[in-house]
């Protein structure tokens, strides 16, 4: 294990992690506010717990009164409010949803399936491995901005990691431990497959002794993590192994391990991911947006009460504009989690500035009340010293937890309060950073996905441009980018994509005259010469996009350079800064190259395209 | 170790691998011909040693005098023409060239870098691996064809492969007595910093210091392996270390080894395989083929007696179709060594049928007289039960041993006699599969790279079509291809590469109506319209060559289907077929889709572009 050098992002606020004492959230809570007390002798505060109040809480200006849970998140939201001298929140506080997880892609080896901050921060080299003081201190930033679950091992369960419900359970167990006390629950994620690998002959939901394999799997789990949240499955998809392989439904999967885990109050977190990965290219029929609704939506109603249907927020994979997933619109007798990455796999990779509670905004705009039961998110976290890759990649922790407990929380306001909390900037400066923030995703989007335009991206690993890169491929991703225009026709026309979603969204996405510009050409297949609204053509908004994300980019690397951050976190930043705008260079060419020499169409304004 | 089940490829005639006790390659003639006259009793023959002879032999029906090594091969060949009952060479023959060499590129961890044929014989887990018996068989095939030096590690030297020359030495040295007895000398690859691994500040080839290095190392290496062919080098090329570390050019590297190296008659070989592998696909005016020539053509007699410059065959990268280096037209006061790759990175990943030997015989044509000091392969050999993947693979490294000893060999005869001496095939059966053979090549071009449109291939693993792939990347190897037409200006008018070439190829190369027409687009930027020398359109010769090679993998594919192979020869030269017959219509339909959506001229015998 590295040595760690205690970098504490936005609980800068907090002198010192309290003592390992604390068994309970409300110990934690005590022993946090004693600690923030001392260095604020001009502030008293008092704690009182109130059982039935659960996670809510209530706050004044001398004291906390909260649930067991609700006791820790009041005390961290009283210590922030009062640390940034801002009004308390007034009335009770009370989270959204019951479930705010975070997925952790974490293999058992130490790598991180899509982390850009470093390996592991549990596991390494087949086992667990950790510093339990960073653990802990793990524990308090979740607990800081009330997320409540960690799913700690990845949707790809490869061994060794199928022992963790089995021969290495007490491991498991005393990891949950270390969270106990920051009210955070253990998720994992399991393998349809594990009767198998004990011994079964068959994985087969219906069977019987299948159900009793996991009815006493689960007895026996929850003995050791009588807390434990619940299993995630990822099943049927991209290779992993799942109830199609015994000619059932995902229904009768997940409502099987639903039945073994329900006695515990456990959960079935089960993946909506599912679609085929081994398309070929040449079917302009099959179009991958459509499979999960296809899949799912006729097993609406069908699922256990504690089954919860994880769905990715668009139709795709994480991309940078997508739309909602119609999935949302459609599963009105089924729970659902919305799922979000944080990872910025898709998304500049912790190099380029990436603020994500933008795009949380928009979501909830369309988000249908009452449709998500549950939220998670793909960490972005990693054994780096500074967390998260880049410095401010914290700020999309931060903001998930702020979004997970109330949707309706705004952007940048929870940018100003993660600036303030995290750096000393005189107010001038904070602004600036908040203004980066705000407009990170804007630029990123405009340089590589500009009008819905997704899937641009380098194969694999998902980091530059390569416009034709999975044009040939088989996983379901196409431009069909030629001489007279590109996109796929998701209209009625074309694959009827559309038909999946409810008035007014379908009407809206049918028509390209209606069409959100942003997505314009997730939606149409449209020409080179097709007019926008401001009378530029396709292709001359295409190139304007490109080199006006470029050169954004690079201011936003001079603003960057103004502001006096601490070391290490400034250099941290300007060298991620200076990879972005190389990175801006590369997409604006590439892309700009790759449609003139298929449009033939020179710049309007005579710039260079190579 | 896996179990190893003694197939022999072309050693079928041979019908058991003789005892260890043979300690040279006349007890090993001896051996083998004792064997071999067991189950042939009408034969006799004698065996007479002249040791001024050296390599060559002379054959009679009754006899073979050779010297130490020629006796071997003698014997070889004697046996194979009593066994084929085809008449004995007459005279005296020689190897056109001294040093005719496999390069393994087998790392210590036991992968070879573009090996299929399964992990390495001799490597595995970081060190020394192997069954004595299966080294042997090499030795064996070896020999039979002439190969007489065996590089046994990559070209790029990484941990622990630098220790071969250093802590175990003792072990190279033993592997090189297993080969002994076939008259194999093994050569090592090098690491040009290997100083610096041992402690020095520097590999600087001007320093005393290190000069000094190199010299107590050549002493003790040859002191353990008093036959060591000598040192092969990957010097400044795709981030290995070199001489440009230094502020020094090639030939002060390679001399510097070269003067360490000569008091044991070691050689120095050099690769000539540098170029910028970071280039901007923006620079139109750096063109890769160019770098070789431009490099080393200034040194030109400033090499030592005892270093060869080993150059690949063309000047870009073993692609299925390319010039001759021009490098072999503008050394003349330096030895140079014509690489081959007999493992197929770029020509099907040994699943693709690809006889090598047509080409060689291009070569051949192309070479000016006396170019030629050494001939190199990189082998095709790996742990797999039929040592080379596809069972006809084995054809490539028979005939690289042929025409390695006589360049002026015939493709189909050689493919004649290692089908005749690998299978029991009737006549019209054995004509088929040579046939096949002869014809492969001409089809894997067809349908990857016709009209020498190299490079259109899946980046990283080199099977497969993406006619894009490389098209922004920083290897320097792009088409260009737009709406407009394809190819690279290679002529005065562009990168003036023709420039590299003497009359008459210059002249030849430089007019695309003289230009041959398999290299048309490796050397000219032309447009779809183009006309043929046949009539044709450009795009529709595109069409035609790669539906043509699509349809003829087909047909490779059923008469394969014909032949009675032994098993397990038979299931897995088909279970191959299969897969080329996907792969070509995959390279098929991309090839023809990419250029119908820039060009967006439809197929003039309507057939399916998708």
């Amino acid at each position: 294990m590295d040595a760690w050098k205690t970098r504490k992002t936005w609980l800068n606020m907090f002198s010192r992690l309290p003592g390992e004492a604390a068994r309970t959230p409300e110990e934690t809570a005590r022993a946090e506010l004693n600690c923030f007390l001392e260095s604020h002798p001009e502030e008293s505060c008092t704690l009182s717990v109130r059982e039935d109040m659960g996670e809510d809480y209530i706050l004044t200006d001398t004291g906390v009164t909260g649930g067991s849970a609700g006791i820790l998140y009041g005390a961290y939201r009283w210590m922030a409010c009062r640390a940034l001298r801002v009004p308390l929140p007034s009335g009770k506080q009370s989270p959204a949803c019951a479930l705010r997880m975070l997925n952790a892609w974490d293999n058992m080896d130490g790598t991180i399936e899509r982390g850009y901050a470093g390996r592991s921060l549990w596991f390494e080299g087949g086992r667990f491995s950790y510093d339990p003081a960073r653990i802990r201190q793990l524990g308090r930033m979740l607990a800081s901005v009330g997320i409540n679950v960690l799913c700690l091992n990845n949707v790809n369960v490869r061994e060794p990691a199928q022992g963790l419900i089995s021969e290495t359970l007490d491991e498991l167990a005393s990891f949950a431990a270390l969270l106990r006390p920051f009210a955070v629950r253990l998720m994992v994620a399991v393998d349809f497959a594990q009767p198998v690998r004990e011994g079964l002959d068959t994985a087969d939901p219906l069977s019987p002794e299948v159900q009793r394999f996991w009815a006493e799997k689960a007895k026996k789990v929850w003995e050791a993590i009588p807390d434990l949240a619940g299993f995630l499955v990822k099943a049927d998809s991209e290779h992993r192994p799942g109830p199609h392989t015994y000619g059932r439904d995902h229904a009768d999967g997940a409502n099987m391990l639903a039945r073994a885990v329900a006695p515990y109050g456990g959960v079935i977190l089960w993946r909506a991911f599912v679609y085929n990965c081994l398309q070929d290219w040449r079917d302009q029929k099959t179009d991958r947006p459509k499979a999960a609704y296809a899949l799912y939506q006729p097993m609406d109603g069908r699922f256990c009460e504690n089954v919860i249907l994880q769905v990715k927020n668009g139709p795709y994979d994480f991309q940078v504009r997508e739309p909602l997933s119609p999935l949302f619109y459609g599963m009105e007798h089924t729970r659902l989690a919305l799922e979000v990455q944080l990872a910025q796999e898709y998304t500049g990779h912790q190099i380029d500035l990436y603020y994500m509670a933008p795009m949380w905004e928009e979501l909830r705009a369309e988000m249908p009340a009452g449709s998500v039961a549950a939220v998670a998110a793909v960490t972005n976290l990693g054994r780096d010293d500074n967390w998260t890759g880049h410095p401010f990649a914290a700020a999309n922790l931060f903001a998930y937890g702020r979004f997970a407990w109330d949707p309706a929380s705004d952007a940048e306001a929870v940018a100003r309060e993660w600036a303030a909390l995290s750096y000393a900037l005189d107010e001038s400066q904070r602004e600036t950073l908040v203004s980066l923030l705000m407009s990170s995703r804007a630029i990123y989007e405009q340089y590589t996905a500009n009008l819905g335009l997704d899937w641009m991206i380098e194969p694999g690993h998902h980091y530059g441009p390569n416009p034709y890169g999975y044009e040939f491929s088989p996983w379901g991703t196409y431009n069909r980018a030629d001489r007279f225009g590109v996109g796929v026709d998701r209209t009625s026309r074309g694959t009827d994509y559309v038909g999946q979603y409810p008035a007014p969204w379908r009407e809206l996405y049918e028509d390209p005259e209606k069409c959100p510009e942003k997505l314009l050409l997730f939606f149409h297949r449209l020409s080179y010469g097709h007019l926008m609204a401001d009378g530029r053509t396709l292709i001359q908004r295409l190139y304007d996009d490109h080199f006006e994300g470029a050169r954004r980019a690079e201011e936003l690397s001079q603003k960057l350079n103004t502001l006096d951050l601490p070391e290490p976190d400034r250099k941290e930043a300007l060298e991620r800064a200076a990879l972005q705008v190389k990175n801006a260079r590369e997409w604006r060419d590439v892309l700009n190259t790759f449609f003139f020499r298929f449009s033939g169409v020179p710049d309007a304004h005579g710039r260079t395209i190579y």
